[in-house]
């Protein structure tokens, strides 16, 4: 949740007067987005979002998220779709800051996915990664198995601080995943966040994914890897293998994997869980005591690490059904 | 801006469940209200906030407020209204907190009120002020001048810490406004946080005016006074005389004010002043340092009680247009 930029009347009536969307009829902040400031913009003609890029995004990845949506909502992948101004702009400037005006998506995210929530991640995931298909821009996955080793070094006292020993076991995986990460599997453009929480149901039926600001081009198993580890882990802890099964048959109804992929999904989830456990455990050492916005707990992707670690079969679950 | 609780979507469809609006098509927490948490809930009937009761507000409080909101909707005063469920319950409770189903109000707050929007100001707040001429209920103003000395004599360190010297200022303020306080003016049900963040316009018009969660039963030129502190001061921290002219203007356009009440106005605003200093006060010592949402700095309202101490006739601005 995030609200950082305070947008005055008079610097969004500015803002509008580029844009054949009519005035402003109502601007609320929204509590979504923790990269970004993120306003319900109510204008004569619709409702639309605006986003404000705080410091988080790097501005010259934003015509890869930006060119991305437009270029996903073309090919028919319902998404958040940014509006161009008169001058066919898409990124525009607010209070020195970048920031576009997108389309309003109306949808609930599900907070405790079932099964069938999970075969529609799945469905949806290789539709996006179909609907990417032939965008011309590539960027590169910062935050790929390259970057778990340096970014570690900088946070082994944490890693001791969260739990005595931690910092031993997390070197020991990461030596585990350079050595058996896969290479040469179909790649393409992937979300890389594909979380509930960036995912719209309406009647259990996926009706729009957003939050493409980790997009990047990178191996598309790695999406269903990271989906994986986001959609069908219980709030105890434990592994669903039925929701498991269930986004990786909703993925094949549209795009089947290869035997390589197949057999890299295991280590493609230990090493998205790294990914996740390395930038909490970042954020939580970035957070001062007591403050009031709680970063997510580290703790929740070291016990999915050790999962990982310890039965790297769960995730192949015998034959898919 | 504030989202405390998380509402999963059971919780949700159990709640609607209890009303006759229809399925949920959408949820997003909104960066509004600083003492609860606000949702834009969109169903099949239409567009409803959710306000969810954090600890901030006493739930004792609640059929106040609620009832009060309800009543001024039913006598044609523009305000978010409570919707009843099947059984006609306006309090509800979500995951062991009081929360409520309130109507949508599209509109924008100003940031920068011009005169113009000050005289729009006074005039609906001698509206709400008429359409709660017979409502039942009691509320005794529990941030009332009777209660600044007794809060302050908890604050002596941080009114140091903010500035050297200004505790014994404070108290030399408390005195006067203990001794000039006045007695016997009208009252009646007062919004007491008429500020312009809780008012919206549309068009330069007055639209509506919500978060009653301060309101209560007080003299309605304090409620002026709060007005004329919240509206008329520019950025720099100079009073703007033609913007309070217009605000009381507006106000008299509804209902004009006794000489009595006019009198009283400098006193009444320099403890509106005192108010609103010693909560900011208290919320910004109660905040952790490093903390991601910033406390309202007290020194705005410092410098406006050095205003209405060093100038009450400023407020009187000799004879209104």
């Amino acid at each position: 949740m995030a609200v950082y930029t305070d947008i005055t009347d008079e610097e969004l009536g500015g803002l509008l007067a580029d844009y054949d969307l009519g005035a402003a009829t109502g601007f609320k902040g929204v509590a979504e987005g923790i990269e970004n400031s993120n306003f319900l913009l109510e204008t004569e003609t619709g409702r639309y979002f605006l986003t404000v890029y705080e410091k988080r995004v790097d501005p010259a990845d934003l015509p890869f998220f930006l060119g991305l949506m437009q270029h996903l909502a073309q090919h028919g992948f319902p998404c958040a779709t940014p509006i161009a101004d008169r001058q066919g702009r898409l990124l525009k400037t607010l209070r020195g800051k970048p920031c576009a005006v997108v389309s309003y998506l109306t949808g609930l995210s599900v907070r405790r996915p079932s099964a069938a929530h999970c075969r529609e991640a799945g469905m949806s995931l290789a539709w996006l990664h179909q609907a990417g298909e032939g965008f011309a821009m590539r960027r590169a996955n910062d935050l790929g198995q390259a970057a778990w080793a340096p970014l570690f070094s900088t946070l082994k006292d944490p890693a001791e601080a969260l739990k005595p020993g931690l910092a031993a076991t997390i070197e020991a995986d990461l030596q585990r995943l350079a050595a058996g990460w896969p290479a040469g599997l179909p790649e393409g453009t992937i979300h890389a966040d594909y979380f509930p929480d960036n995912v719209f149901f309406q009647s259990g039926s996926f009706v729009a994914a957003f939050d493409f600001y980790f997009a990047c081009t990178d191996t598309f198993a790695y999406d269903i890897a990271v989906a994986l580890n986001a959609w069908c882990f219980e709030a105890d802890g434990s592994f669903n293998i039925t929701a498991a099964r269930q986004l990786v048959a909703g993925y094949e109804s549209r795009r089947p994997l290869s035997g390589a992929e197949r057999a890299a999904l295991p280590v493609l989830a230990h090493g998205a869980a790294m990914r996740f456990f390395l930038t909490r455990l970042a954020d939580w050492r970035a957070t001062p005591a007591g403050a009031l916005v709680k970063p997510k707990d580290p703790l929740e992707y070291e016990r999915k690490l050790a999962v990982h670690r310890s039965s790297p079969d769960l995730v192949l679950f015998g034959s898919p059904a």
